[in-house]
């Protein structure tokens, strides 16, 4: 068992369960993680929102793998349900769709008091959670998240949105679930790319505030991806930390930021390809901007260079990417990331916001760091990418 | 003075202005009334959100009275602002309008601390509103609110959304405004028809709970309609008193149903002339919707004849329809109107919901009316009116 689950919640239940409660007063949760979980979402939902009808918001890839054992697990509890499916992939997150999940939500007549049910990735979870937050002004919102990275980070949280032209995540609302199902065993559909992609956030929280953690990571890390009891320990693992953080920062006005680690360069290299995921995926970003964020902090004199190499084994080991040259195609100069992190959302009033750290599970945030110490990192890192090549 | 405006925070400051509070919590706010108040908005703003920028969002009609006036006054505070005009009418509250806003506030790279400003009527107030709790996952609000609809009742409690072809408001936002300011001259340009309908408001409070009130509009209407300190009172009570039962309940979940007092008839008589702003406004169908609901209460021995008589005599004494004959054109079957009222928003599980009255100044929420009875009521006031034509 991960040292940071509390061993009274995380007891395994008779049906071999993990439970991890989100403490957020009047909007508290819970998220059951296991193998199997999904056959029970039909008598967990009717426990949770009795009486209640739902519209189930999928994709077509997870709908094909996943959708009939949900349905089936709410037809044994006896809750009504339409299916409402949207095409798999970023460009659903756009308002005609959102237009349009809300119009089929209206169609199917659901009340208010009934429910929104994401099956899916952070996609489907971050259009159907804006739809439930606003449709009627707020309906509950059930998220089922079929792919790591939404098992571990966007269903736990309550931040929902769709992409615009200026920029992704710029519309939408904080609205919490009343309940979070993540499935392990639905994970083994993934392709290897997603889940080691999903991967890196898992390997964010140990790297951001829990050495301990990374360093079970370092040891079973084989067991995680082959689905394995670890599997669903470093899934809690992941969500116990999440839900710390957003407990204590519902409305991301402070410690929230730190989740952030490996971010502000993982969305510049996403800018910089224009999100191709042929080219980078989030998770991929996110993994090369944490080996960076350990380096800019060495090179800062911050963080010793043991802990930035050992990131990099781990990241290496796993298979994820860790430099700008595992990314194909040309990088443009430091002058274009630095344009793209000025522009980023975590700028506040002009000052340049890092996650910086002073070690493994030391992360901390900086406010007003020098442009041009960045720009000297970057062209350093582009250096080594072109000699790479 | 109105009586239930406690003297110490409503005492008139040096420059006349009358401030209510609602409490909120963490997000209380206050709502500044008076003639001329307008001109003190850019240094309200600067106080309230120190260093913030703007966007104002107003509507064409609004834009060509009352814009300069408002920008002057953030000049002179500078506060930068860029002006966001969208056609007048119900028909802005829609998806596409709520795209284009969102867009426009995002073109004028606002930030997550910068404000958006409404400055128009309850169309402007309630899609500006959906934009601000949306953008960036919420931005500071400000309401200027410019009809006296939206002084009294559609810029306080924090209620925003856009229409669906399923009804109205059917999708939006709980978010709540940093400030209000209503300033009661801007209500000197508004057409005597928008302003009755906004009285129509203003008589609810008295009649949901608050006699006294009643009492004085009573006594006190004509100097409300002629612009007099009494206007300002008047909106301040209003103010107040919404207040007061949002304060207890923001999400709706229970007494802020007395606010709908003549809301589930008006809504049914919105529908029934499709909306059509040229045959009945918003308020109109609430003064109609009022006069039914004392007359059914009287029906059903809750409430005496008398106070029955007395709605019917204020609300015609100052110009407002009372019966389903004022609406122009012809009126359905009773049948069309149960249809649409068992389809409202406020039906909870198939159970019919009505405010009823005890008498003026006592509304209470009645779960469960009986239809037949309903019908039978709707049966004879339909005889009414075509006896009366
Ligand atoms: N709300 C938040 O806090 C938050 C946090 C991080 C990321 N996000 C958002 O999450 C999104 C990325 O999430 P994602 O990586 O899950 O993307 P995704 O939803 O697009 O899923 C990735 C792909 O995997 C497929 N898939 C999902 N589950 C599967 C399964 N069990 N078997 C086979 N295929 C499956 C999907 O159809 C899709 O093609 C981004 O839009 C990002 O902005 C949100
Ligand atoms: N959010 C809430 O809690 C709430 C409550 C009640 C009503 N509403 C909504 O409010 C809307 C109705 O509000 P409304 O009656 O203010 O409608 P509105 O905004 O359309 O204004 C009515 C008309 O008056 C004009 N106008 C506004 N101020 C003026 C002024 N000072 N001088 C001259 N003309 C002026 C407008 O241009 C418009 O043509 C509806 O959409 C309704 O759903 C919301
Ligand atoms: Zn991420
Ligand atoms: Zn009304």
């Amino acid at each position: 068992m991960v040292a940071n689950v509390p061993l009274d919640a995380a007891d395994a239940e008779a049906c071999g369960l993990t439970r991890v409660p989100v403490d957020l007063g009047a909007r508290s949760y819970e998220i059951v993680i296991g193998r199997g979980a999904l056959a029970e979402a039909g008598a967990r939902i009717a426990e949770v929102l009795p009486g209640s009808r739902a519209a189930i918001v999928t994709d077509e890839t997870v709908a094909g793998l996943h959708l009939e054992a949900l349905r089936a697990s709410l037809d044994a509890a006896e809750v009504g349900h339409e299916v409402i499916t949207i095409p798999a992939g970023e460009a659903s997150k756009c308002f005609s769709m959102f237009q349009t999940v809300c119009e089929r939500v209206l169609d199917a007549k659901l009340e208010r008091g009934d429910a929104v049910i994401a099956l899916g990735g952070g996609v489907v979870g971050d259009l159907a959670g804006f739809v439930a937050a606003s449709v009627r002004r707020g309906m509950p919102f059930v998220q089922l998240p079929t792919s790591l990275l939404a098992q571990v980070d966007s269903s736990v949280g309550g931040k929902t949105g769709i992409n615009v032209r200026h920029g992704k995540n710029l519309i939408g609302a904080f609205h919490q679930p009343s309940l979070v199902i993540a499935d392990t065993a639905v994970l083994d559909t993934l392709s290897p790319r997603e889940f080691r992609a999903g991967y890196a956030e898992v390997a964010k929280y140990g790297l951001l505030g829990d050495a301990g953690f990374f360093s079970w990571l370092e040891a079973n890390h084989a067991a995680v991806f082959a689905g394995g009891p670890e599997r669903e320990e470093a899934v809690a693992a992941s969500c116990w930390a999440k839900a710390a953080v957003v407990a204590d920062d519902e409305r991301e006005a402070g410690r929230r930021a730190l989740l952030n680690l490996g971010h502000t360069f993982g969305h510049a290299m996403e800018a910089v390809v224009a999100y191709d995921g042929a080219r980078l995926v989030h998770g991929e970003g996110v993994a090369i901007g944490m080996r960076m964020a350990f380096d800019f902090s060495v090179e800062l004199g911050l963080c010793s260079p043991e802990d930035g190499a050992r990131v990099e084994t781990h990241l290496t080991a796993v298979g994820l990417p860790t430099t700008l040259a595992d990314i194909p195609g040309q990088m443009p100069p430091a002058e274009t990331f630095l344009d793209i992190m000025a522009q980023d959302k975590k700028v506040s009033r002009g000052a340049l916001t890092f996650v910086l750290v002073r070690g493994i599970g030391e992360a901390f945030v900086e406010r007003g760091v020098d442009p041009a110490r960045v720009r000297e990192f970057l062209a350093r890192e582009l250096e080594r990418e072109s000699a790479a090549r």
